[in-house]
């Protein structure tokens, strides 16, 4: 990216019931959007099940190769919630009841509902400080490069709002898409050429269908503005060129 | 599991548009679902963008580490699908023209529309099947436990349904549902009983909120009905034990 310093991000997403299908993960498509917005990008994402020597594993191997690690899911009252024990676990540090994160649950909660499972919320890896969640109060926290969040999608996006403003992001990469009825096989070649032309964007290509007639999405993605306009102007001419017209030119604001 | 022999599975999703959040991935749910009624459990998702080492190295890590692989995104005629390549480079194969695949490419296309792009989706890594795309023809591949598919969830299931009879299943692990509006944070404790009362099985709880009024879905997975029912009779008693009722109990059929 040259001058343009993108800032990396792993996803580690917790949970069977992500892995069996049970339930459908909608966390990846939220942070990688908002992320990109802030000039982070997320390198890659691992789903793993709650077995402790994969959480500690994959969080170690994340947190030494990418600036931020967000982890979702696994922070609830029952015994298969095991993120913050794995957590620190993967940084060595002591599971303590955290004095502030008590307080707030004992604050939350009516005296007979101080349930043993419910203040096991409370415990988080020494070191770390707390991810408020402004939906349902057990916290999160932060322990270094890594952000542990909830699984619930609402919650998630939640705490998320309140710590986004602690991240250091880079240079926002911005988003062109270009799209037509010349299909892919036709335009493969050519946009190979594009993108050699600009080496460090990033030209993708998506194919679609409407009512069985194909048609291609392409993306170009930099954080230059003139880079991306640069070379939509190019896939425009190359869609000329094969007959097409655009039918949708979306560039950056 | 005991004699409950469960094969395990990887699935590796490659493409920056999912890690954009550009596209929601789909394939994770229902290789999830289709695989775990074969008998087969996704034990890890891994989320790559298009960057050939880091396909290298996924692909050698879960092919090392589990029974089966498998693969989506990646195989059309643009610049940025590389996962043929990359698998070839993983098994240290060269990527080659398949006779088969080429001929197959030949009779769809007119030929006017046979173009380099198009047919580079014949070149296969050596030593491998082909898997059939009984949607839009260019195959998929088989090299050893790895199966390389098309990210297009309509054409990664239309192809999965062609070879999913080659595949060897272990035993398939039902699964029950019991619902009530006992929150998590009242159960966490007991139901860590009955999860130690069934290590083999798996218990999972799953907080939600109808208008407002928390309640938890408790699911159980197990190969054996015996034991996924005995798990969920105890599931019953504890939520009226609390005082509440099941509002929805699903057993395996």
């Amino acid at each position: 990216m040259g001058e343009h310093k993108v800032v990396s991000a792993a996803l580690i997403i917790i949970g069977n019931e992500i892995l069996s299908g049970r339930t459908k993960d909608a966390n990846l498509q939220f942070l990688g959007e908002h992320l990109n917005d802030m000039g982070i990008r997320i390198r890659e994402c691992r789903i793993v099940p709650d077995i402790e020597d994969m959480i500690v594993e994959t969080v170690n191997y994340c947190r030494a190769t990418y600036d931020y690690v967000f982890t979702t899911g696994g922070i609830g009252p029952t015994h298969d919630d095991i993120t913050a024990a794995a957590v620190a676990k993967a940084f060595d540090t002591p599971l303590e009841r955290h004095p502030e994160a008590e307080a707030m649950l004992l604050a939350k909660y009516k005296p007979g509902d101080v349930t043993p499972a419910r203040m096991k919320m409370a415990d988080i890896p020494f070191g770390a400080s707390l991810l408020t969640n402004p939906v349902s109060t057990a916290p999160g926290f932060r322990l270094e490069n890594v952000f542990v969040m909830a699984g619930v999608p609402r919650i998630m996006q939640s705490m998320f709002k309140e710590y986004a403003h602690e991240l250091v992001g880079g240079a926002k990469v911005l988003s062109a898409s270009v799209t037509s009825h010349v299909p892919e096989g036709t335009i493969g070649m050519r946009l190979g050429e594009i993108q050699d032309n600009f080496p460090d964007a990033d030209v993708g290509s998506y194919p679609f269908w409407n009512d069985g007639k194909p048609g291609t999405n392409l993306i170009v993605r930099h954080p230059d503005r003139d880079v991306v306009n640069a070379a939509c102007d190019e896939i425009v001419q190359m869609i000329k060129d094969f007959g097409g017209t655009p039918v949708d030119d979306k560039r950056p604001e």
